[in-house]
């Protein structure tokens, strides 16, 4: 199939994956897709070595990095803004989070590094554009921005290194904001996707910023993890698909099997938007963490980055007791995921998952083609 | 287009368009697809006289009929059964409403005779199996019960008659309840869409209940006001589409032409799912009201039937002041809509719109037919 997405790109079928793992992403790559490696909870050292490993594994075929980097980066030394972000988290929060652990007797020590303040001070600050930097260093089929515009510092590398850049967004008005700044590629994320996301469904998303892009390519995401989907995807207009909660039922994928087992239990009611996690409103698997938010007396959650630093070392805690099977920790457990979460029945190598996916597209667009065609 | 629900409804295109306005119902099956007239707000004499008119319209084309029936009905004088229940609400809740209207300025006298309880007793008791003796009076092709299992006196009719039954689903524990009572056609109506409305997406829920249904076709509905979003459907594996929102931008449409400006000028994030207006999440145009009710202090909504108890009064003298252009009903004023209602942008006849969606469907299916074939 060739579409707008796959000559930009320069790949052989309209499937972009991205993924935390990457493992997925050599893995979408080889199967002819792009895979797209989300960069966020790397150190730039360690982005550097996956993408020194993913760029071996490919044999020269293209892949993309996702990043998450705000629009204005704030001056200064990361760790004493941390401090003062910290200040700023009102101790009825703090006490609300200890007691939620403490109710599900969850171990203070989970014998792992927490890396939370490493993580924000990504961020923050000069982190961001240091992952920026290695990430170039790779050659990189895409570049794409996770949330708000795409920053400057992105746009400038991008345009030095003949890399398309790409921007998730959630409604029009968002897309008017990222063609205004020149990107090269639009995802149409709607709300059925997993991670951070907005209210407007992918059929009534793609078809408006399809209209809105004009010449510049979009991709559909969120509800796209089979070839029906994929093959709706692409009648709606879209010049390819941005798949990345289907690969969280891959083998490749780095999340524990705990949460992966959650995943093949539940169904597609089973997701919820919150904004527990980060402070801004983010597709996850429901789980007893947000009933606890939910109920009479809970603390209204923060704003990001507040959110984040008042509940990751949380995080950190939950999953490191539900690798060991604590029982109250797999009550809580939970990570971000889309409503697709509900088809998912076994593990697979991510390589056939891409490869089905293409496969039946095809077949699919061939059963509707005879509709139309006596 | 030939699939499952052409054959079984007797129709030319897949499309099936619910109205509760007469006009929209015999524009859409003499377009070639299936007017179906929603019943709910009409009285048996209303729908005899209403059915009457369409049949006399289409020139034999067939059409259909959608009533919400509770799955039991309450025994006994109607009368006597909204005073106990107008003896459940809560004075705060009362207080809330009149206090919103005075605020707003709404007139109490609207001129215009308020009919919630004639409303009310259709969906309490008899006056729900006087609609349906009234409907099988008609030479029907569908019936379809819009909330809740079909009850048991319309699957009866529906056999006795040769009547194709219908079941609106949100998910697939709902499916799979319809399935085991046997309705004929199942509509997988994803969260986008307006009224009663779920929070699974089309794109997810679609493909889940074809899967589940096996022979049974299934429409999609939720989302579908465009040849490229009906084209999506049938690609996601639906034998047809059910639209509702789009025809509130035609000119048959009985809604008042006030709700149908607020309509062309919102986009496709203005609208929420609320409980306010009958008790159950149910797609509208966010308004003024919306914003009331989520305020500090506000009571929470009621269940079914409590609440539209509660806010039917309300609602009337809202239209009937908006109708005369009063600012603060227009700030109030709302209706059901679906999410497609961000790429409304002028009336046209119902006709019109029912035959371009068909020919756009066509047209977008040979354009995604040409990427698999060279």
């Amino acid at each position: 199939m060739r579409t707008a997405a796959t000559e930009l790109l320069g790949i052989e079928h309209p499937l972009i994956g991205f993924s935390r793992s990457p493992g997925v992403v050599a893995a979408v790559s080889r199967a002819g897709g792009l895979g797209v490696l989300g960069a966020t909870a790397y150190t730039p050292e360690q982005l550097d070595a996956q993408l020194t490993w993913i760029t071996e594994q490919v044999d020269g075929k293209p892949f993309g990095v996702d990043v998450l980097i705000p629009a204005k980066s704030v001056p200064g030394d990361p760790s004493n803004l941390i401090a003062s972000l910290r200040a700023q988290i009102p101790e009825a929060h703090v006490k609300f989070v200890d007691e939620l652990l403490a109710k599900y007797e969850i171990p203070t020590d989970t014998g792992k590094a927490l890396f939370t303040d490493d993580l924000l001070s990504g961020l923050a600050g000069s982190g961001a554009e240091a992952l920026l930097e290695v990430a170039f260093r790779h050659p990189l089929a895409l570049i794409a921005n996770a949330l708000g515009p795409a920053p400057e510092a992105m746009l400038k590398l991008g345009r030095e290194h003949g890399v398309p850049i790409a921007a998730l967004v959630g409604s029009p008005k968002h897309a008017q904001q990222q063609l205004e700044r020149g990107v090269d590629l639009l995802i149409a994320q709607g709300t059925e996707a997993g991670g951070h996301t907005g209210t407007i469904a992918t059929m009534v998303l793609t078809p408006e910023i399809v209209e809105l892009a004009g010449e510049t390519p979009v991709l559909a995401a969120g509800g796209v993890a089979s070839g029906a989907q994929m093959a709706a995807a692409l009648a709606l207009g879209a010049a390819g698909v941005w798949c990345g909660s289907v690969w969280l039922r891959s083998e490749e994928d780095i999340t524990p099997r705990e949460i992966k087992e959650k995943f093949l239990a539940a169904d597609s009611g089973s997701t919820l938007r919150s904004p527990t996690r980060t402070g801004k409103p983010a597709r996850q698997l429901r789980s007893a963490w947000h009933d606890a938010w939910e109920s009479p007396g809970a603390p209204p959650p923060l704003p990001m980055p507040l959110q984040p630093l008042l509940v990751n070392d949380a995080w950190n805690r939950i999953d490191a007791a539900a690798e060991v099977g604590h029982p109250g920790a797999l009550e809580l457990e939970s990570f971000f995921i889309g409503q697709v979460v509900g088809r998912f029945r076994q593990l697979e190598p991510a390589y056939d998952i891409a490869t089905g996916i293409v496969r039946d597209c095809e077949a699919r667009l061939r059963e509707v083609a005879a509709l139309v065609t006596p």
